[in-house]
């Protein structure tokens, strides 16, 4: 096999889930929630199953999803999309960040990254041929300067990649950081992937800025929906990505021997989704705050310190508060076997400079749930 | 953008799709069956959504859809399979394959196809660095020698593609054809992607030979199936990829970097799918040989010579009988705009030594809408 897959570790998402299934441990790992997502959401998809076109729709997505994602854009930013040459669906956000980074990256271009990071775009970028030029943030704000950009870009920088709301520390980027990215990407005529599947999950009354919505970017950027995150339905693999036509078009090219299409009825369920009023939207966003802030206080309790989340399904422990003699792994092992809780080792979003004292928790779950977890914490401490 | 897909075409089943769109011509081009699909198999998918679980499964599929595949394995064709070790679900059979040519695939290997061929093998192995090596199967039995073989394999031939059906021909690999390759895969320990989306669409009481049952191949192969061709359900992208655990686990490591994983509910709809008796797959194939035949008799009737179609989708028509003043494609775009039925030209299919006298015409389709369009042929002939 190629040695860059085959030497590859399982995700480490994949990994604790089944570790915390065999010890039969509270799964707090893996980002999925554990409600039945929207009765309504369901019942369009189950109706377009029942009673709709099971056959290939159009490579792009169907008409009907495309629609609803551009007014999602302009509803929810006062983007204005044309739906038949700037949106893309795709089998979930993860193809959908593979086929931009396929379609944009040629053997030899640089692409900027922020760690920690999500683990699927480093494999994806060698595969293309990239070379990844990482920022590191610094704990426990997830900073970065002008001096670290100065440092990566170069006129080699085809692209960058942000995640935003930034999994998995929760960090929302604040305009003026967002500013500073945009004059970089305009300097070296570059251009962004923006991975912003947690944009209906942003706390505390902030509003999420896409990349794409600040001057002069909307023909520099690539934003990356979710569907599994918009409406707590994990296992549906509907994404979407919103573009410049020309910058979108090498991307439908990279999706069309990816996955061709996705699921009609799927696409249904979505498109019906996105039209939903704003209580629903404003509904997600708080209920899941106040699960950051039970989990949080829980941690907090059992003498964990935790980092500030503004933002996705996760947050972050500090570990070197509870005196464990070893790295974030062994203490995610550690706790899956001892305590029956299931967290993700955060040095796992790190390739050059990991820190080793954080653990992510995932909040997206029933409130009995997190109260059992702290109750095993307590428990266990 | 990356030149590869920059400067890629439009697939032709969509760019066809969308013509005959426009022209409310009948859509014989890409293929897709228009019945609605099992009733049982749409209900079971449509009760595990409304009832089942919607988040991530497990980046190899469901436990429920690997037995399935395994079962159904030992079933047809008597093979051993491990459902645990050896079974990757993926989204789709164009996925599947994406997925194993850069599993496998490192850049600088040699990979043997044979054209003509589906669109999507070529460039996804440019992307991954492979060099292909082609045999161009002679019209109109589409065989290939031994010589063939010699000419195309050599110390660096990492693995061949095969696609059994053969789209866009109908070519059933006879037995002596599968062991002939067998002999060159084990003489230069190379490995084989078995294309075999088609399995349940063989004809004239003919079996399918899967590559893997040949002795000594158990090993050597990945073999590929489709839900959407065997349920009539294309629109599911619901692949599957059976192999050694060792073969199976580099495409495990690409396939959780292109989609991670697969809807449940499809995953649960087509579990029970495979499980259903011996008379549905038997069912399935007798119904298509009759519209093969019915196709085939109506293009004869309007004085189109047709070639044998021994499985799949799909048939020829071989276009030099009627005496038209261009090639395959120049034939289908006028006989889409001038006479209302759209077909695909076969030169599509070739990279190195195309033939343009051939289109292919889809016969999975209602007996009315075959009627209509031989109707449509007569009063334009
Ligand atoms: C694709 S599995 C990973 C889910 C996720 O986004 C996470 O847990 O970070
Ligand atoms: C993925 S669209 C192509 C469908 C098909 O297999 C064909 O028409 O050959």
């Amino acid at each position: 096999g190629n040695p860059l897959f085959r030497d590859m570790p399982t995700t480490v998402f994949e990994v604790m889930s089944q570790l915390a299934l065999k010890h039969k441990s509270i799964n707090l790992g893996q980002g999925f929630p554990d409600d039945r997502g929207p009765p309504d959401v369901l019942q369009a998809a189950a109706d377009a199953l029942l009673n709709g076109y099971n056959q290939y729709p159009s490579m792009m997505g169907t008409p009907e999803l495309r629609q609803a994602v551009a007014n999602h854009a302009k509803r929810f930013y006062g983007l204005d999309v044309d739906w038949a040459r700037e949106v893309l669906v795709t089998s979930g956000a993860t193809e959908a960040l593979g086929a931009c980074l396929f379609g944009l990256i040629e053997p030899g271009d640089e692409v900027v990254l922020f760690e920690p990071m999500y683990d699927s775009y480093l494999p994806i970028i060698k595969q293309a041929g990239g070379i990844p030029k990482l920022v590191t943030l610094k704990a426990p704000d997830w900073s970065f300067t002008r001096e670290d950009l100065e440092r990566v870009f170069s006129p080699r920088t085809k692209a960058l990649v942000i995640n935003d709301p930034l999994n998995p520390v929760g960090k929302v980027y604040r305009r003026d950081e967002l500013e500073l990215i945009g004059e970089f990407l305009q300097r070296f005529d570059a251009y962004a992937i923006c991975d912003e599947v947690y944009e209906h999950l942003v706390f505390d009354g902030a509003a999420h800025i896409p990349l794409m919505t600040l001057p002069g970017l909307r023909n520099r950027c690539l934003k990356v929906g979710s569907a599994g995150k918009t409406f707590s339905l994990t296992g549906w693999k509907v994404g979407y990505v919103t573009g410049a036509p020309e910058l979108l078009q090498p991307v439908a090219k990279a999706h069309q021997f990816m996955t061709f299409t996705t699921a009609p009825n799927l696409q249904a369920g979505v498109a019906y989704g996105l039209g939903k009023d704003r209580a629903y939207f404003d509904n997600l966003a708080s209920s899941m705050q106040a699960k950051r802030d039970r989990l949080a206080a829980g941690l907090h309790d059992v003498g964990l310190s935790v980092l500030h989340s503004g933002g996705s399904y996760f947050l972050l422990a500090d570990i070197s508060s509870v005196g464990f003699d070893g790295d974030d792994v062994s203490f995610c092992l550690h706790l899956t076997e001892a305590a029956g809780v299931t967290a993700i080792p955060v040095s796992a979003f790190f390739a050059e400079t990991p820190v080793r004292n954080y653990i992510r928790f995932c909040f997206c779950k029933q409130d009995s749930l997190l109260d059992e977890a702290i109750g095993r914490l307590k428990r266990y401490f």
